[in-house]
């Protein structure tokens, strides 16, 4: 049960050890109902009570204002990237996308894929991914505007979202939601995959204006339709229960921590920690703009490939895992979710000004 | 953890308690490795290990021969509704299917709704459903053949399969995969969510015939298309790693009992102790055709739906959940899937016997 070791993933990622526990605890036997949750109907009364748990936690912890309504998917974010345009851009429409990295990438060609209108309004590929395009002008005839709002490879992420006037602002927020407060009215959908900052895989969250639900054609495949899953209140099939009763405990653990309010300021001393580090060092070299860095997943490189190579397999020696960069761009990632404690990034910069000392 | 109850449920429904175990002892710590599965990377050596071995059990209890693929998708059998038709028929083609329940119905109404051409070529409705029509004309120039193997509501099962020349049969086995020894070699696909006999929801199996992988167009959702999912052996996007992990345990479980032949035997005998209840009484009534009888899904009526009520409450009291027929039929139901053990089926029949004796 000890030796748990420091958990550094960019997704499947660390959850907090207390929801873990307590999933063991209730695992063979929920609150003395004889039953696991995974054993459980969909249509009980427990799980009615659980799956409704879940959308009001998600209201309370990401503060959503009145006309919005919260629905799980599953299919993860990928789904996401072709149930967007397949609801809300009709063919003869056009939207406009930022291109931040693979995962935006991604949405754009899953919607050409599927024959729809779009424009790529601004992108960082000439830098590599770099940076955050900030300054980006919107088509006031766009159906809606999508960005990325934290890019899990590149680590870049919005410090501040821009303003989109009467344009629908639609963010995929996968790998950073509830890491910081935000302001919800400013977007009319928010989608996030929960296996990184809110449970294990096989469950999306999506966070939808309700208006935007009439605008689903029913010639759609019903699992992605907003408003047939968002009709039944994400009951429409068998959803993942088993998943959805982890994401509860995860968003009652957010709860109980303070709420993102004390998540991001957490989260800041965190990054700002391994930011300093790298920023104090000739050794380390951070692979983003400044005003551009993410909090949930810090980049750098090391003076060269072979030792990236051997501070990796060392950081596993000292029981660190998920250090690797992404197979497409090499280097070193930390992935720094909210569930990664402060004791995780204390061991992690210490590794890394001893790493420099034996190998400098 | 003691305390377990007897679980009747339709979907999700009863697991192995020795899978449940270990899910519940590796939880924090997955042999040895410091994190739970929950918590590992898709792309990890030991994530990798787990999904081949699902597959390779799949193929192993199924008696899977070469020439087809295993693939785990996430969006249930709902998606497998829409996926089917999109990704196999041609909207200039034409497809079979038979109705033989609520599930077989929303696979053709999903189809139609996909504006793809429907024969319904066989339907048992106009005696509620309470049969298998066997006796099918299939169009020889129908894409495909559908049926739906087991019908979790009505309580049928088609006892043989259809012979279908040179037609592809395509069946949904959500709700009776791996109960009994079925010849895969006579299906062009089958899939199955795993939330009866498999594992817990939010994972769906399907079993194809490699050669129709080539047939999905470019044009669908990346999530349906079983060339892009195949393609990456379930992992085009992050699958839902902790199911696939659940349905690797379920699998090694039944190779353990024996294999489906073992699995298939107990079946019958726990189908059998409770039909027998059923026939050999004047106070309980089965609702189905002898021939049509499932061995997963017993469906039965007392006297007066007063006294279900009393039944059900009854049955509650004394440990039993799930025996409450499908909200769209009234009466009773009880389902036995392979998970379910032989004490359930002999306290339900004793419970029985007991509530005749005192309401007859």
């Amino acid at each position: 049960m000890s030796d748990r070791i420091f958990n550094f993933n960019a997704g499947p990622s660390a959850l907090p050890l207390d929801v873990l526990k307590k999933v063991q605890e209730d695992l063979l036997n929920y609150k003395g109902e004889g039953l696991s949750v995974m054993e459980m109907s969909h249509r009980s009364k427990t799980f009615d009570g659980i799956i409704k748990d879940a959308e009001r936690l998600m209201k309370e912890v990401m503060n959503i204002p009145e006309g919005y309504k919260v629905i799980f998917f599953q299919g993860g974010a990928t789904l996401q990237f072709a149930a967007i345009p397949l609801n809300l851009l009709p063919n003869d429409k056009k939207a406009d996308y930022v291109n931040t990295g693979s995962w935006a990438k991604k949405a754009i060609q899953e919607a050409q894929k599927l024959e729809k209108s779009i424009n790529v309004i601004a992108s960082s590929e000439d830098e590599n991914f770099s940076y955050i395009p900030y300054d980006i002008k919107i088509n006031p005839d766009a159906e809606y505007v999508h960005i990325t709002s934290n890019n899990t490879i590149a680590g870049t992420q919005w410090a501040s979202f821009p303003e989109t006037g009467n344009v629908p602002l639609i963010a995929d927020m996968s790998s950073d939601i509830n890491c910081r407060k935000i302001d919800v009215s400013k977007f009319a959908l928010i989608y996030a995959g929960a296996q990184k900052n809110m449970g294990p895989s096989g469950v999306t969250a999506v966070i939808i204006r309700e208006d935007l639900l009439e605008k689903s054609p029913a010639n759609i495949p019903s699992m992605v339709s907003y408003k047939i899953i968002g009709g039944k209140d994400s009951l429409y099939n068998t959803p993942p229960t088993f998943g959805i009763y982890v994401v509860k405990l995860v968003l009652e653990w957010i709860q109980n921590m303070g709420g993102v309010e004390e998540m991001e300021k957490i989260n800041r001393k965190k990054a700002d920690l391994l930011y300093n580090a790298i920023d104090n060092s000739d050794y380390y070299r951070g692979t983003v703009k400044e005003d551009s860095r993410s909090i949930m997943n810090v980049t750098f490189r090391l003076p060269s490939e072979d030792l990236e190579k051997k501070f990796i397999a060392e950081s596993l020696e000292k029981g660190m895992i998920g250090l690797k960069g992404h197979r497409s761009v090499g280097g070193c990632r930390a992935s720094i979710y909210n569930a990664v404690p402060m004791e995780a990034l204390e061991a992690l910069v210490k590794f890394m000004a001893e790493f420099e000392k034996n190998n400098g």
